[in-house]
């Protein structure tokens, strides 16, 4: 990003360094381009209103923060990042050590950024060796969706409530999370923005799902929560009154069989984590929620390390236990490196709707 | 309450019940109107616009609940509900109990409702002995104010915060709190709402005062949130923008010293609690703050609940050891319980103005 707010996206030739002892060198295959990705690569940038100069690998794309904003961004001015969360692909080189040598030859999951890459060299800790019935694409989201849909069931124990809301729901996260609450018997309230998302969800065997867009959505929320008892939410939407609504449908679900009049509200916890920011607005909160109530951003690395090393390895065995069935992911387009900087591309999957999600596939060429 | 909204305050008689073994009766000397009380007394009730029936105790006041809240309060209907969280009183009955009988005669501090009446029976575990030199007016404040100054003090360490935010920051609890943080050597930001309670506060030795109405405020504050390394803050006001250029200044602030860009923000948890109602309105929240931050609602009781016993004993000894000076309240007016329903007090006091604190003393006849 360029001092005046100018974001550039490119492709940048580098030589791929020779792996210390305890690293690998894996040839990516496959790298999701998930909302939280979306978030370096193109930030506030509006993804319908870039341009694109030059050709092939050497095609460069701009678009400009808004310049009230600029401010938050002062840090990442004039620095060169690379972008990609997770991928997966095959170990070709190793380094010296036992954990290096022991992934030669096997195809790899992997987290750490930069996986928007041809090749990561990467250390050996930091590979999840793929079972044999696993494809690269299969396996380069078995990270962040996965755990952060595990995440919030964890958490939602955790902090002591017995059922869940979920926001923008028919996401491929959101479909994860239904297919947890679904085998594990946790009552989840689906918040969808659309009948087709609540049809979609609804064929996934999803017991409570509410159209926000429908005129009944509160009055259908507030019985859901009352059905479910649901004190706490994970939205991904962040902006607008969306938080604010789930929090009075639960007071208004815990209030309807209280007995006495309290003027501080009920003094059961509502709890909602805003873990997206697919709006990037303004949260807007209602008041007349008692004084029991909570709500914060929620982020996953924080989290595997607050619940610490044995909790995180639990959470990760099940996601490789259930790859393909309860943590399969679903792509609507695979594209190259330089698939990924077209503009009609960036168009699409930069507007992080829901259905729209991309993979990129670095061993491509166009 | 009425069915259509209306609320009446009014005066009734009542027979003093006979006190169990275990209660005592209490000649109410002294209770103060805190914003607490307000919120029952009052609610949303706008207390410039009060109608008057009726003269001498029977005295009716009624006021109106704006139709569009009025489900909110749906529970208060038709109930009739005694006010008063707090006050002190001599004891001049008791029941056969030991710990009835030990006050006989004493000058207690009583926490529990309905203290807005010239007497109360209570349980004697509910009032707290004042030592001799303390007056009914002294004591009549020991519960509230003080135990929430202390609590968030208590919520800071707790929480692993180095210093805290408060807003409002010239109420009598406001200086409570600065003088407990003066004391303790706690770093404490006071934001407050004009340049005369800037005044004061640095007349009473605070370090860090910040006009909200000036226009340097988020300069001001960032900077001093900076300087003190504040990152929670409680928060009096709830409604507007506050709270969230409370935790922007916090990350701006955080973030000076951050060494390379973080798309999720600062690592550090920034901490908002709001605890009091002075702006009813919506609670906004701009984003760009990151994603380590919270912001919820925080009450005195279940605070002390979740400490337990033994703290809540050690924080409630501090109050009585230290009642005469760091937890000493000021009144700037005291009325009868005739004159706690003459609308030229509601009117002053009902504004929940800081500086406006108005005392009850029922055994006074106007």
């Amino acid at each position: 990003m360029t001092r005046t707010g100018v974001l550039e996206l490119s492709l940048q030739q580098v030589s791929v360094p020779e792996p210390a002892a305890d690293e690998v060198v894996v040839r990516v295959q496959a790298a999701p381009i998930n909302p939280s990705d979306l978030g370096l690569l193109l930030g506030p940038v509006d993804p319908t209103n870039l341009t694109s100069s030059g050709s092939g690998d050497d095609v460069v794309i701009r678009g400009q923060v808004p310049e009230a904003i600029l401010q938050a961004f002062a840090a990442r001015i004039d620095q060169s990042m690379p972008v990609g969360n997770e991928g997966a692909g095959s170990v070709i080189k190793t380094g010296t050590s036992d954990a290096a040598r022991a992934l030669k030859g096997r195809l790899v999951a992997m987290i750490g950024g930069g996986m928007y890459a041809t090749h990561r060299v990467i250390k050996a800790s930091d590979c999840l060796p793929l079972p044999d019935n696993v494809t690269a694409a299969q396996g380069a989201s078995c990270f962040v969706n996965p755990l952060t849909a595990l995440g919030m069931v964890e958490t939602m124990r955790r902090e002591g409530h017995k059922g869940l809301v979920h926001t923008a729901a028919a996401s491929n996260l959101g479909q994860m999370l239904n297919r947890i609450c679904v085998k594990d018997g946790i009552p989840l309230v689906n918040i969808v923005r659309n009948a087709a998302q609540e049809a979609l969800l609804r064929k996934l065997g999803a017991a409570h799902v509410i159209d926000s867009s429908a005129p009944g959505f509160m009055n259908d929320l507030s019985q859901a929560v009352h059905d479910t008892r649901a004190t706490i939410a994970f939205d991904a939407i962040g902006g607008g009154t969306l938080a604010s609504r789930i929090l009075t449908a639960m007071e208004a679900a815990i209030n309807r069989s209280a007995k006495v009049y309290s003027r501080y509200g009920s003094d059961t916890h509502k709890q909602v984590y805003i873990y997206g920011n697919l709006d990037l607005g303004q949260t807007v909160l209602a008041r007349g929620i008692g004084m029991a109530w909570g709500i914060g951003g929620w982020l996953l690395f924080p989290f595997l390390q607050r619940i610490g090393a044995t909790d995180a390895a639990r959470l990760r065995q099940r996601v490789l236990d259930e790859l393909t069935t309860t943590f399969a992911s679903h792509y609507t387009k695979t594209v190259s490196l330089r698939g990924a900087l077209a503009p009609e591309n960036i168009r699409i999957y930069g507007k992080r709707a829901t259905g729209e999600k991309y993979l990129i596939d670095p061993s491509k060429s166009d």
